[in-house]
């Protein structure tokens, strides 16, 4: 399937603002977002996908002949496939914040025309999903069959049938979280803390050339690790060297997981920039449903109407199943239909990228019973 | 008690040097240790303890009057306590390769009259062991009553039964494992890459007024992590606010989980030297006693002689009991003696060095057995 991205300027107009959680706003904002498969007449086949930090626009397909890679989820989503672009007009777009054709720290601030750097306003998931809504309106769609994500794209899922309770009718929230837990937020603080003592970030104003790839390599390294398993880092390296026989006595990569994780870090610093991970990251720090209600998570789903799927996945250690079954509880206390399921899968939270089959068809029956079920 | 360090300097003497297992060999190599309690009569009472990665010779007591902080395992070690110096001549010896009085990379090399920096060779657990077993025989001992570790202290006094059978007569193996997991490698790796990455860390020439503290804070900042366990940092931050009472939306510490992990940051900066980092972590890779027996473990212990008391605890992640299950599998295999516990604590890895009212019931009746036994 060919695909094309799409950009949606938003927040032209004279006082017409981005309104975030920090207080402050953002004018001439664009959101980088695809879009697969057709609008029916009634309006009911639209599904929003929501990607996770790193990921982008391009949730499936490829962009021409020549283009080798697909999107980040094309076993899931595409003609034919669970989420069938043959059923369903199929949008991904892109957050705020990031670095993938969406306004972000790097974009031009128009009040000065110099890229923003830290003077980007935090934005929160909330922020995201207030973007979102923008360009979901702009697509003439006022009620989405299904709003889908995994990860952090589960959180503004999440979010999205909390803040616009009336424009989604079913959520699927994968391998995501109410919160992300006191460990997360010290690995996420470890890693924005190497790239802020990077001498090379010069305060977030480095030049594209010459970005703070060590710093940033290191916060993707130990993120990477948390995606992990143990037992899926057991069963892919072990003890196994990279090259040599035997131990070189030297501080160069002897085992095959460091080998790994080396290459992984230079990789991510190739595609990602450093202020974009600065705030994504805080924005999944400072992401907790139950806050502005006393702590009550139930409280925080009070207003929302949609029914639910909520997948976890066994040896995910970074959003836990336990945190999954808090949401679900949560969700029956209102009264909401909610569906749950907990995958065995050793690839840790990686899994929602890996673990298509029972995926598949976990989503694919729930937007099918969706569908259907709107008269 | 007040209580003094000494240093043992060997293989001074022409010919004589420390022969290592990456080929090379030491000579004027110093053991700081310290001593408490007596030697009795019959020498049945020598207990030989070995610190974790970043501690020292000093388990206990105090230096003088006026030292306000005891010894790192001072409810554990001294008159009356389970490891009792009124009963049991103690012996603590620091590790070669370390920053706290033993040689090690930040030594003179006597061959060049600088310090050894990156020339310093890459040691093994097995190579600390085999320092300290020309200290234990300096000091008249020539069978010890028990090696008692925890951590890198576990791992080196499994060493020790397997590498001086003869020599011991019991072994305490405390919150340790046979091998490193690729996991707990991938996060030594990440933390010497900061440290490697830091522009002030020179190729390991740094001054000492001028370390490279950013790259040596991330990595104990993250290893810290892998000492404390989930639940604990739940119950001791959660996701508490250091100061204000809402977001800050800036990137400097909000959580209270943050500030903790920063302040131990710079803490272990002031104490601990950043090539010593390199060199204990990657002896901690490196230590498989399986490795050299096909991967067999049992066989590593063929010719041990010592009886065991293995001990590991629930929360640990980094040494989880698994891996001391493993140990204790593989010595009964051998038909020693092995007593195994579990103690169920919420303080992850870090246990070994907090719970002592089950640790110092299990170690100090051990110990007395052992004692009473030795005819």
């Amino acid at each position: 399937m060919i695909v094309e991205a799409k950009d949606f300027l938003f927040a032209v107009a004279p006082g017409d603002v981005l309104p975030l959680d920090c207080g402050r706003s953002l004018r001439e904002v664009n959101l980088r977002y695809e879009t697969y498969g057709e609008l029916a007449p009634d309006k009911h086949n639209a599904v929003l996908i929501l990607h996770a930090l790193s990921g982008d626009a391009h949730v499936c397909g490829h962009y021409g002949e020549n283009d080798a890679k697909p999107g980040w989820w094309d076993d899931m989503v595409g003609p034919g496939k669970p989420i069938d672009t043959d059923r369903y007009f199929v949008i991904c777009s892109n957050v705020i914040g990031g670095c993938a054709g969406s306004t972000g720290p790097r974009s031009i601030n128009p009040d000065t025309g110099k890229p923003y750097n830290l003077d980007f306003p935090v934005i929160t998931i909330a922020d995201m999903v207030r973007a979102q809504q923008r360009l979901v309106a702009h697509l003439g769609v006022s009620q989405l069959l299904a709003v889908i994500g995994g990860s952090m794209g589960g959180m503004q899922a999440l979010q999205w049938a909390i803040s616009f309770p009336e424009m989604v009718r079913s959520v699927a929230a994968i391998a995501t979280t109410p919160r992300l837990s006191p460990q997360s937020i010290a690995f996420d603080w470890i890693g924005r803390s190497a790239i802020l003592f990077d001498s090379d970030f010069v305060n977030g104003n480095y030049e594209n050339d010459f970005p703070p790839e060590h710093g940033l390599s290191i916060a993707r390294m130990l993120a990477h690790v948390t995606y992990l398993s143990d037992e899926s880092m057991e069963r892919k390296f072990g003890r196994g060297l990279q090259d040599a026989k035997s131990y070189t006595y030297k501080f160069d990569r002897d085992f095959a997981v460091e080998s790994y994780l080396r290459h992984q870090g230079r990789r991510f610093v190739e595609r990602f920039d450093a202020n974009s991970y600065l705030y994504i990251t805080r924005a999944m720090d400072y992401f907790d449903l139950a806050a502005s209600c006393g702590g009550q998570l139930w409280r925080a789903f009070s207003h929302a109407q949609a029914n639910f799927l909520v997948v976890s996945f066994s040896s995910d250690w970074l959003f836990p199943t336990a945190r999954s079954e808090e949401i679900v509880r949560a969700l029956l206390r209102n009264n909401l239909e909610a569906s749950f399921c907990e995958i065995r899968s050793g690839y840790g939270h990686d899994a929602f990228l890996l673990e298509f089959e029972t995926l598949g068809t976990l989503v694919g029956s729930f937007l099918r019973n969706q569908r259907e079920t709107w008269i």
